[in-house]
């Protein structure tokens, strides 16, 4: 697979490669940006940031401060799209929680989803083979994961699914337990074919169940995250991060996990680049590089 | 006056003020930010931010850097939205370059625009003024501009035409000699009943026949700056930092003026996010802080 770039842009000393390719996964055009920091070195650790529901591969790049400290710490970011796009399914651009931007970083089932929403292959097989194929300098053998929201939800359950992939992960105010949030619930009805699968793609369930190497995860989460719906009725929160944490520690994992609260912060941007620093130190010190 | 605070974010340690007032100047309502950053003191030095052709009040907060910085060295910041909006021009949303997001951070003397196209009243007295009544926090004694492109114009402008308000400024990218380029001929000539008031609103012209106090003025500029147009024709260029400089040289001001370019980069907010420190540390100089 080769991919185009349309654009380099300099920043912070380094370089923002904005490409595109063709996904045979997802059967469509997808675009993605990738920074490379300037560096001596002949390989570079790779961090990738999963977007959140209504974000593309442009959002994060735009309104974070990834990439500033990826180019202190000499760690190369790629930023893919978080769905396939204009598959021309059946309300695919109707809602905010499935289609289009909400990709859910899974491989539906049920259809016509089941046709090319296939984001937790092109995620983790895909789109990294083919671009540690073309460039050299990342080491596809030195990867971490983070995301925000449902790209929260992406890195949990991806890293999960396949701890030999990542050192770690961290997780930005993460839909943490699906299967039983509104957004999730809805996803995953209209993705998965039958309820029986839910339990495979919810970062809960998964911990509840993992076995794998000893784990390092952090999540942060701002106390004013308008999703948690705090004073409201406990079935509108989105995230329950508390549920992850409580599996943790049911499956012997409590001490893998760290919890970072914000006070007075909420889920958006202003959030996330306030925290920022301290994820990617947390995936730079996994990577070898703080 | 009185403001509306339609959102408070917590951001960098400080919070975002989300504002908005009814302007008698401009004869609307007016949104802009402010950045408080968390301190111990009880006055805080300002630094305003002017945006660019096509931004709002949001623009240079959500793209860039600039209030990490600025908490970092406890400075309040401004954002200011750059016209007045919906004021029912012919034409007012047609252009990128005159009209709405387009105020050029003068006083219009031609019609329709004269009736309240009047950016500088707003930039200097208005805004400040109601600003610095409302909020303790703010040392309306101990102030900087900053600005990008367009607002880089006003920035060098306003500065120099009001020195005793300013300790200094400094500009990324700016169009620095207007009344000489595209974008500024068709401003001033849409906005300026006469061609005889042109260069009383350029920086260039201003700094020749600056004789107020000594200035001390940062300009960046990325070597590949898009509007720089190199290799076109040079009647292309909207920036023309260089007739700045040779200006600054002309009337004795020529070491009071730093051009720091950034090899490679182009006009956007990556440029504007990789210099945003060393601005930042210029102003925080200036207003004792750094």
């Amino acid at each position: 697979m080769s991919f185009e770039t349309t654009k380099k842009i300099k920043s912070f000393g380094g370089e923002i490669h904005k490409l595109t390719h063709e996904s045979k996964v997802l059967k469509c055009q997808m675009a993605l940006n990738l920074f490379i920091p300037a560096t001596s070195k002949s390989k570079l650790p790779v961090l990738w940031h999963l977007g959140g529901l209504t974000c593309n591969s442009d959002t994060s790049l735009d309104k974070n401060l990834f990439h500033y400290w990826a180019a202190k710490y000499e760690i190369a970011m790629v930023y893919p799209d978080t769905s396939p796009r204009d598959s021309n399914h059946p309300g695919e651009h109707d809602a905010i929680d499935i289609g289009s931007s909400a990709g859910f970083y899974l491989n539906a089932t049920a259809e016509p989803w089941s046709e090319n929403y296939h984001m937790e292959t092109y995620i983790v097989d895909e789109l990294p083979k083919a671009l540690y194929a073309v460039y050299d300098i990342l080491d596809g053998s030195n990867v971490a994961l983070q995301g925000h929201s449902m790209g929260g939800h992406g890195a949990l359950t991806l890293y999960l699914k396949y701890p030999e992939l990542y050192k770690t992960t961290t997780a930005f105010a993460p839909i943490a337990n699906p299967i039983n949030g509104p957004w999730g619930k809805k996803a995953f009805a209209g993705y998965l074919k039958t309820k029986e699968e839910w339990p495979k793609h919810d970062a809960t369930e998964l911990i509840r169940a993992y076995n794998g190497p000893k784990v390092d995860i952090l999540i942060s989460i701002g106390t004013d995250d308008q999703f948690l719906h705090k004073g409201e009725a406990p079935e509108l929160n989105e995230l329950l991060i508390e549920n992850f944490v409580a599996a943790a520690i049911e499956s012997g994992h409590g001490d893998e996990v760290t919890i970072y609260e914000l006070e007075g912060y909420d889920h958006m941007f202003e959030y996330v680049g306030t925290v920022a620093e301290r994820h990617i130190q947390h995936a730079a010190k996994h990577l070898g590089v703080y």
